[in-house]
């Protein structure tokens, strides 16, 4: 069911020095950062050959992040987003064997304007993981 | 400096069933466990087309990963590994930058046989980053 791994989430206490940390020390090719004020953050996708990291920072005062952050005010990996091809195939079959999906278990439009839903992180290990129709 | 994303670790507290979780419910393509004695770990490699999951459960009496996963008892993401061309180089560049390279500084044989670093988590948002030369 799950393709290419999208993206590795981390959320960050300071955005511009994460970004830097990853432009400047790492050498990694760094977007400028964009407001998703739907989802309470905002993001800097950092480029890979293969795939993306995405620098998470609170945006307004409901971020779901925040309360991460809160949790871990040096940051952390915050989720990890797997590429499937039918996201209502995945989240039927997912139901069906006792994974819990959150939310309303409807879609939303995720970062990449495609559709996402994110399952439990207690099915997984303690990881959150965000699904993404590709 | 850093290239491909080689995989993403995550510690479990039962291998067969994290194992399960992601051949079954997640259906991806996961590879039988190995023991790696030398680094306290038995791994099973998840291949996804653009890169790997690696579940990591303790083997031994002095587990690199026990201490997370006590305090991790559901699991977690353990770390990141970035691959990079000139380990050295890399870590040169890291240390001239202020970054901290964890044990002594020197790399290791990593599970996949190439020499391998850490870099301290605090210094990279609360995530531990290891690099791998390819």
């Amino acid at each position: 069911m799950i393709g290419r791994l999208n993206h590795v989430a981390i959320a960050v206490p300071d955005l511009e020095a994460a970004a830097a940390k990853y432009r400047d020390t790492l050498g990694a090719k760094v977007n400028p950062p964009q407001d998703e004020p739907d989802h309470g953050v905002t993001v800097v996708f950092i480029e890979l050959p293969n795939t993306k990291i995405e620098l998470l920072y609170p945006l307004g005062e409901n971020s779901p992040i925040q309360g991460f952050l809160d949790k871990n005010p040096s940051g952390g990996i915050h989720h990890m987003c797997f590429e499937v091809e039918d996201i209502l195939a995945a989240r039927d079959t997912l139901k069906a064997t006792g994974a819990r999906v959150l939310g309303t278990g409807e879609p939303k439009i995720g970062a990449h304007g495609k559709p996402v839903l994110f399952l439990h992180p207690k099915d997984f290990n303690g990881c959150l993981i965000e699904l993404e129709q590709v």
